[in-house]
């Protein structure tokens, strides 16, 4: 074995990375794998950006304080309650370093946001998972009997879009002794959030950030809102500069951007409706959605399963159209995670599913 | 106690975090004290922003294929030889996780950036430090015999500015079994660098910098320089889109302007040289600085010391010009650390100290 190999860690050398969804760098696809925005940057972000770009010889503010600010502000919490990172990857990993890894009992609900595993892997321990059964529901009681130190839940959920009632959240918070992280990644989309656990259960945390409702995937932002003694503590681990001047003032000018941002999300919420009646009417299996995606299982010729939804994977991918297949589980292999793109794309996309429903039915 | 701390692990809970230097967020200072670049961005730097600035809905290429591609054809490597940062702190960290801490015998030369003992704090484990004597010469018998599993050095040195001889560098590689990351944040300002000792040593990493001689300290962007196992180690680990597409695209445009660069970097030398002659003539010692800043201990009244050095530091402050001074040790605490800035603000800082000087003769 090469010596240079051995002289990293075991868990390290052992671990399998991260596998982000495809990004194609020509632009002639229909990209709708990764949940991104389909809408530019308004004026004013790129405005923002133009003007602090002179300032880049200076290293940014090392806390984001600004930044911090307005999103306390804006949320009527305290400044101290908010940590903000190079994309909220960037925050769960502290969290993984903090309160997870070697000699903690880390746990999530399966399937999830496929970085857990990692981050938990890098920082030296295993994670653990309760399984959502067919509806997925939160499954509270086994994640309470687990004794999670650490764990982690996405809420509205990856890759369902389900959200998870309140109550259920609550009652987890108030009978793990854990660290609750809910990652709030998709909150804009949905109907309700978990801030209001915040006030009362200091053992929890939600994660957001500004690459979905806001469209500023490539800007890198995330942020995390906790107890201050949460934040006080990542806030000593984390890259002392970790979210550059452009990101903090681009992210700051978005906050700005409140009335636009609204109606963007109203348009992708309405979109989300129309397609799921779309899809339904072809047959398919749709959950319920409170994010910017669908995950639903593809329906041809009556039948769905792993091999349907693989068919039309493919078939999508030769039509320069990509959505998200989880093959690795019996939950999710007979669906396709499906971004809400921008109308084009979405009839672009049903025009090529109902040619492949047709071809079904023609052979 | 707090419950929601006893949560963390106990390694994290004890440890001192990273202190940068200060950023103050008023305009009107001299800033001389975390050696940042004089210059602004040149314009080409300004438009690749603006150009991307409109794809900021999109995640970054997760790898920065294009920036690696460029950085290794310019240094003649090939690009699986390196690995691109969100700052080389990003890097440095990451070498951390992978290689030191917790189980690791990890090691400095002493004293040195400041971020190697938090970065292998975080990572679980203790730094152990081999000092430097007065003449801050490499003490490569001792660290060899320290028998490293990571070794930390910073070439040209900080904060003496010193580099260290490519012999002692290629002893060092050869005669430990650990890694060696020899961090070149200020090698553009050097007449050397250790790229050479790549090709013979395996566990030979270097780390470098978009923030000082390219003036983009804002961005964060760094990079490392290793054998192709390392990187594909540390890429394993990062965060899977740790650099956001303004950075990726300004560094991508500033590596396009060599020429300009190169302009720069003889400025700051020309400027160096200079105030070194100066200083010497107010018979202060001054470090020979292969760097962008100065490591030199004031003289007042014929004496030098702690007191003169943090005398010095407070009557600059109070002119609101920020140096950089490291009082806790007696290698260090007899000196300040000066930036290279504009001959604008080297006037100004020198104006300041014959002042300082002459009120001291007139007491």
């Amino acid at each position: 074995m090469n010596t240079v190999l051995q002289l990293a860690h075991q868990h390290i050398r052992v671990l399998e990375a991260y596998v982000p969804g495809d990004q194609p760098s020509g632009g002639d696809w229909i990209k709708l794998n990764t949940n991104e925005s389909p809408f530019t940057p308004p004026e004013s972000v790129l405005r923002a950006l133009s003007a602090e770009a002179g300032h880049l010889a200076r290293y940014p503010n090392p806390r984001s304080e600004p930044l911090r600010a307005a999103l306390a502000d804006d949320l009527g919490l305290g400044s101290d309650r908010v940590l903000v990172g190079n994309g909220s990857d960037d925050v769960l990993n502290l969290l993984a370093r903090a309160f997870g890894g070697r000699g903690k009992s880390t746990w999530q609900s399966f399937p999830s946001y496929s970085l857990y595993p990692v981050i938990t892997a890098v920082a030296g321990g295993g994670i653990q998972s309760v399984p959502f059964d067919r509806n997925f529901r939160l499954p509270v009681r086994k994640l309470i009997e687990a004794g999670p130190d650490l764990l982690f839940l996405t809420c509205p959920n990856a890759p369902t879009g389900v959200r998870f009632p309140l109550s259920e959240l609550g009652e987890l918070a108030t009978s793990i002794k854990g660290l609750l992280v809910i990652d709030e990644a998709y909150v804009e989309f949905a109907e309700g959030s978990a801030l209001a656990l915040l006030s009362d259960h200091e053992n929890v945390v939600l994660t957001r950030t500004f690459s979905k409702a806001y469209g500023l995937a490539g800007l890198r932002v995330g942020y995390l809102l906790g107890s201050p003694e949460v934040v006080a503590i990542l806030d000593r681990i984390r890259d002392s500069y970790n979210v550059n001047r452009l990101s903090q003032a681009g992210a700051l000018a978005a906050l700005r951007e409140k009335e636009l941002y609204r109606e963007r999300v109203a348009t992708i919420k309405e979109r989300r409706s129309w397609l799921t009646e779309e899809l339904k009417g072809l047959g398919w299996t749709v959950y319920p959605s409170e994010a910017n995606f669908l995950f639903a299982a593809p329906a041809r010729g009556g039948r769905s399963g792993p091999g349907v939804a693989l068919a039309l994977f493919h078939h999508l991918e030769r039509r320069r159209i990509l959505v998200r297949y989880f093959p690795k589980h019996p939950l999710t292999a007979s669906h396709l995670r499906i971004t809400i793109g921008t109308q084009l794309e979405m009839d672009q996309f049903l025009k090529e599913i109902k040619i492949w429903t047709q071809d079904a039915e023609g052979q």
